[in-house]
């Protein structure tokens, strides 16, 4: 069953946190090809990869930067999401092997006449090894 | 088989452009919340995003995003690629039925200390209307 929070502007406050773990595996790696069409080599040639100094094939930074969908339309806020922007760094590759990730996002800012929330971004690795920070401008909407 | 251009960073040039056409069908949009988990009704659920004032169930943004994984690690500068950061603005929202959607990328800064090239972004729907507009910095990784 769909579960998801539902979190309106008015219940928003600054320093909330939300966080999820999330895996990646072989076969989100091949759904994310199929979508995309990008087969670059770094991400599904391990010769290659290791050649540029990777210990595995790259996982896709957009792969990784794709749960922030999930972090604002799932977790914070919820239900009411409506993601105006999105900005994040990549720190460090992340493998399939430090799999799962850690999700987390926290409040910074709370704009009233918007109706937009600023939310912080990390994402880390197995061995916690921030591999992505980010920040989103997200817009909640009326419940309906 | 799998095709990629192979730009060395000598070779990038400002100004440089490439281009291409996506399709988005219900298809993409499971694979893309197989992934994520992202069960927002927004994306899911064709009442809740009418009542929200769109025709359809709305696109994720962050799978508009994700060709920009393709266009950095297929097109420019293909093989080479590692992105390093992606800023992206949505400007409207995308449905189903707007696709295909065109990417378009121009390069409009060099970094030669880093190795990095600065690429503007932008994404229309079929009707040339400006959806995602973006900025994403690229290193461009030595030949191997």
């Amino acid at each position: 069953m769909a579960t998801y929070n539902t979190y309106q502007f008015k219940d928003i406050k600054l320093g909330m946190e939300q966080s999820f773990n999330v895996e990646i595996t072989e076969e989100t790696m091949n759904k994310f090809l199929e979508i995309t069409g990008d087969v670059n080599p770094l991400h599904n040639d391990l010769k290659y990869a290791k050649s540029q100094g990777n210990k595995e094939k790259v996982v896709y930074g957009m792969l990784t930067s794709s749960f922030l969908s999930t972090l604002a339309g799932v977790y914070l806020p919820g239900k009411y999401s409506l993601i105006h922007s999105v900005e994040v760094i990549f720190k460090k590759p992340v493998f399939i092997s430090d799999s799962p990730l850690s999700v987390k996002g926290k409040v910074t800012e709370i704009n009233d006449d918007f109706k937009q929330i600023t939310i912080n971004v990390s994402i880390f690795n197995r061995k916690q090894e921030k591999v992505l920070r980010g920040i989103m401008k997200v817009g909640v909407l009326d419940a309906k």
